[in-house]
């Protein structure tokens, strides 16, 4: 067990299945040594977490949630690309959108859920943006997008005797 | 011709001319394999296509050709740098902005305009993010960015004949 | 000294303090020859300049002021992992993000602080989006981000001697 998946099973977490895609588009690819994800939404087995908009009908404790199980459907996303979630060496970037009421202004507590979460698995830091959207799809709270490193596996090369 | 240009020319399509920027940057630009492009407007012939926000002045419909078209500005910015439409491997990366009313939420229909688009020139899948702001620059309904893969060209080495 | 760093002190300008992010994550972190940052705001000695909305409470004129500090600020973040700003080879991506009352369609001339201030350190052009979103963390009128080019550097080889 990697130390990675040692870490998530302390948080008494396992990886998701990885939602379908709602359009013409993958969840995560692979580009060299990196693993990109699609945007993620909170949802936890086909359904969507607090529905609406951070400062109104969602309270920070709701997005924070949310946030953390966005995070977590990412990070899903690029280990089922990067094979296995051991084979992630790093989070280098976490990008949180908060769809925010015109007065809400705490969208870094929101995204602390993703990055608290992401960085329990993957200690050693990421960077990080959070922003106020007027809307996301499905009216979710939150969606989270990650870049990961992961080294692309050495070909098995084969043995030929003489 | 390269399967990407069979594949525009059997949209009716062709690359148009890249637009000028609006600001002090370029309109696209390589790094390392990569080339990435600023964000896109949907802009034919200088005229900005279906001004205003998704579910308030402009219908599904409308946004979903405007950010074809956004992504068609896209292809081109990208292939400009690339060296050709042939010289793009791939589509990495797809990022869709989407000036939204405060309750519309199909902004993953809205992006799929952008994601069929350039499903149907590099087949393979890319990954994307759809999000619902408050306003974009010109009052523009979409704005589109692109990553895509455009491996260097080997230089030719010059031939020294003894 | 550095072209970087002449043109930077030709601007009357040195580099900030880094400043602590408000969250579970870092300022900028390397990735093979780039280096990313964190979204970055118009702080200057801990003061968030100009907070409010951009054609609401900010009008341009301070919008771009505030974009021309965030870029710097991130522009001292990237520096700060880089190895100083002799080490950043060039800007490869600005993304701005402009808090924006619902009426407000000039993102790219409140952009153009950010754009014109890192053209100004670094010629050559960089890729740029800009947008305009509901609400910023802390309320900022703007948010940037970059990603830079930094080559890694080759190693101190240790000298033995027979």
């Amino acid at each position: 067990m990697s130390q990675a998946t040692a870490r998530l099973a302390e948080l008494g977490l396992s990886l998701p299945e990885v939602a379908t895609p709602v359009g013409a588009y993958v969840p995560a690819l692979r580009s060299g040594n990196q693993v990109l994800t699609s945007g993620q939404l909170p949802v936890v087995d086909g359904t969507l977490l607090h529905p609406g908009k951070v400062g109104d009908q969602v309270t920070v404790e709701q997005a924070y949630a949310a946030a953390r199980v966005a995070a977590l459907n990412a990070v899903a996303a690029a280990a089922s690309v990067a094979g296995g979630l051991e084979a992630i060496s790093r989070v280098v970037r976490v990008m949180v959108f908060v769809a925010s009421s015109a007065d809400f202004t705490d969208q870094a507590q929101v995204a602390n859920g993703a990055s608290e979460l992401v960085g329990a698995i993957f200690p050693g830091g990421h960077v990080r943006s959070a922003v106020g959207v007027a809307v996301l799809p499905k009216n979710a709270p939150v969606e989270v997008e990650l870049v990961v490193d992961a080294p692309e596996q050495p070909r098995a090369v084969p043995v030929t005797r003489a």
